[in-house]
C-alpha cells in the first residue's frame, strides 16, 4: 500500500508507521506536530518514511500531500476527552471538520481505503456491557465522543457515496511506548513530582479497559487484510479490565513509593467521563486476533518507556 | 416560553411559529431566507413574532439575537438529502457546523432547552423495521443523515456537559401547507409542466412514511410539555406508509390527467436514498399523541396548497 498517515508523528500513529514500513509499505506521515513528536519518527525516517508537516484543516496542503497514495490512515485528532467542556470548539474543528477535509482530499485523490481511529467513548453511558458494535443507538455524553461519531458518520456516507472502503476502529484507551497523555502518564507525572501524596479524580474505582498499542496495530492490519465490507467497524479492546487504583498501585510499586491517595470522590473523573467502557470485541476476534499483552504488562511497558524517555514528560509540562 | 426559532421562515418552522404564537408564547424567528420565505410569516408577524434575517453560521449575530430567550427550536438546515454527493461541504456547514454555532449561542445565553429537527435518514439502511429510537447503532448512508447525526451528538453532549435540556425529533418526510421541496412538490411541478409523461427516479415502489405538518407540531409541543429526561429523543412518523406510485396517482387524479410514467429503474432514487424509512413511534404515542391526518389526506392538502399558491412553485424554479 501507499500509505498516508495523518497524526503519524503521534503515539499510535508513529507505532503504526513503523509497522507499515516493516511490512514493506510506502509511508507518508502528515502531522502538524501539535502533540506529535518528530523524534518518534527517527527510525521511520531512516527506513524511508516521508514526513510532511501540515494540518488536516489546510485543505489545499493535505490534498496535494495525499496525491499518489491509495490508503489513508486518519489518526490525527484531539485525543484528550477531558477538556471538551472547556474548549467546545476544539473537538468540532480538530475531529469533525478535520475528518471532513481528510475525506475530501481522499475523494479528490481517488483513495481506495480509509482507516479511522474512533473511540469506545462513542457509546456514551450505554447499558449494554460488554458493548458490541451494534449496541443500541447510543446517546453521546462528551463532545469528544460526539466529534468522533460525526467523523464516523461522514466516513460511512463517503463509503456509500464515493466508494471509498472504510475501516473504523473504536478503541478503548491505548497504552504503550510513546504514550503521551492519559491516566498512566498523569499518575506517573504526579508521583514523580510528589511521591508522598496523590490527588485522584473520581473515587479510583472507575473501570477502564486498556489495550497495548502493538495489539491494537495487529488488529488494524488484520482487519484491513481480511474485512470485506464496504464499511467495516471494529471495537478494539481486551476482555479484561482494570481500575484506576490498580494503575496507581502498579506505578507506585515500580517506583518503590507509598503515596497517600486523596480521592476527589465522585464516580467519574470529569464531565462526560464514562465510569465503565468495556467493549465486546467478538467481531475482531472472529478474524483470528487476540491481544498478546495483558493490561498490567501494558501499564508497566508504558511506565518503562516514560522512565527511559524523560524528555517526553518534560515536553508536556 | 421565549422561543427562538432558527429556520422559522421555512416550511416546518413557520408552521411551528404560528402554533407557538397561538399558544401564547413569545417568538423570534431567525432565518437567512435561503429557502425560507418571509411571506410564510405574514400572519405570524401580525401576531407579534419578531423577524431577524441572519445566518446560523454568523456566531456574533446569532448570539446577540438569541439573548433573552429560554427555548431554542433549531430547524434551520440544508433539508434536501438528494444533493449530498454533489456538494459534500453543504451538509457539514449548514447542518453540523451551524448546529454547533446554535449550541454555542445557547450556552452563552443560558438557554434552558433546545429542540432539534433530526431525521429518520439517520438510521441509514437499518434492518430493524419499524425502527425504534434505540435500534442497533446504524451505519450512515447519506451525508445528510451523517450531518444530522453529528448535530444530535453535539446536542446530547451539550445537554450532558452544560445542562441544556434536549428534545431531538427524528422525522419521516413531512407534508402540508408551505411544503417547498420533496416528492409531492417535484411530482406536481413535473406534471404541471408536462401532463402527458413523467420520468420517475427509481422504480416507483420506494416506500415512504409521510407525516402531516400539524401532526408533527402536535408531537413536538406535547414532548416538550411532557418529556422529563435530560435528552429526549422521539421518532415522528405514522404507522402507515405509501409508495411513490401512490403519490403520483393521487396527484394525477386531482389534476385530472393520465400521464405515461417512465421509470428510471433502480430500487432507489439517488445515492444514499433509503428504499424504506418506517419508524416505530411507540415512544411519542406513549405520551398520548397520534397523527390525525392520513398520508393520502396529507398529500392532498399539500397539493391544494401548491395549487392555491403558484408563487411558491415559481420561486423554486
Amino acid at each position: 500500500m501507499k500509505c498516508f498517515v495523518t497524526g503519524g508523528a503521534g503515539f499510535i500513529g508513529s507505532n503504526l508507521v513503523d509497522r507499515l514500513l516493516a511490512a514493506g509499505h510506502d509511508v507518508t506521515v502528515y502531522d502538524n506536530l501539535s502533540t506529535g513528536c518528530r523524534r518518534f519518527l527517527a527510525d521511520a525516517e531512516k527506513n524511508g518514511a516521508r514526513f510532511v508537516e501540515g494540518d488536516c484543516l489546510d485543505q489545499a496542503m493535505i490534498k496535494d500531500a495525499m496525491a499518489g497514495h491509495d490508503s489513508v490512515f486518519h489518526l490525527a485528532a484531539n485525543a484528550d476527552v477531558r477538556f471538551g467542556t472547556h474548549y467546545p470548539r476544539r473537538d468540532l474543528e480538530q475531529n469533525t471538520i478535520a475528518t471532513f477535509q481528510v475525506l475530501e482530499a481522499a475523494r479528490l485523490n481517488g483513495v481506495e481505503r480509509i482507516m479511522f481511529s474512533s473511540t469506545g467513548a462513542i457509546y456514551g453511558e450505554t447499558k449494554t456491557i460488554p458493548t458490541p458494535e451494534d449496541a443500541p443507538f447510543p446517546v453521546q455524553t462528551s463532545l469528544y465522543g460526539a466529534s468522533k461519531l460525526a467523523g464516523e458518520g461522514m466516513i460511512q456516507a463517503y463509503a456509500e457515496g464515493f466508494g471509498i472502503k472504510a475501516y473504523i476502529f473504536r478503541f478503548v484507551s491505548i497504552l504503550g511506548e510513546r504514550y503521551g497523555h492519559g491516566h498512566v502518564f498523569d499518575f506517573y507525572r504526579k508521583l514523580k513530582a510528589d511521591p508522598t501524596r496523590m490527588d485522584v479524580l473520581g473515587n479510583g474505582k472507575q473501570k477502564k479497559s486498556y489495550l497495548y498499542v502493538q495489539d491494537c496495530i495487529d488488529a488494524i492490519l488484520l482487519a484491513i487484510d481480511k474485512a470485506e465490507e464496504n464499511v467495516n467497524i471494529f471495537n478494539l479492546g481486551t476482555d479484561k479490565y482494570s481500575d484506576v487504583n490498580n494503575s496507581i498501585r502498579l506505578i507506585s510499586e515500580r517506583l518503590g513509593i507509598q503515596p497517600e491517595l486523596v480521592y476527589e470522590g465522585s464516580d467519574r473523573g470529569w464531565i462526560g467521563d464514562n465510569p465503565f467502557i468495556y467493549l465486546d470485541c467478538a467481531r475482531i476476534r472472529s478474524l483470528g486476533w487476540e491481544p498478546k499483552v495483558s493490561i498490567n504488562d501494558g501499564i508497566l511497558k508504558t511506565l518503562e518507556y516514560l522512565i527511559e524517555n524523560p524528555w517526553l514528560l518534560e515536553s508536556r509540562t
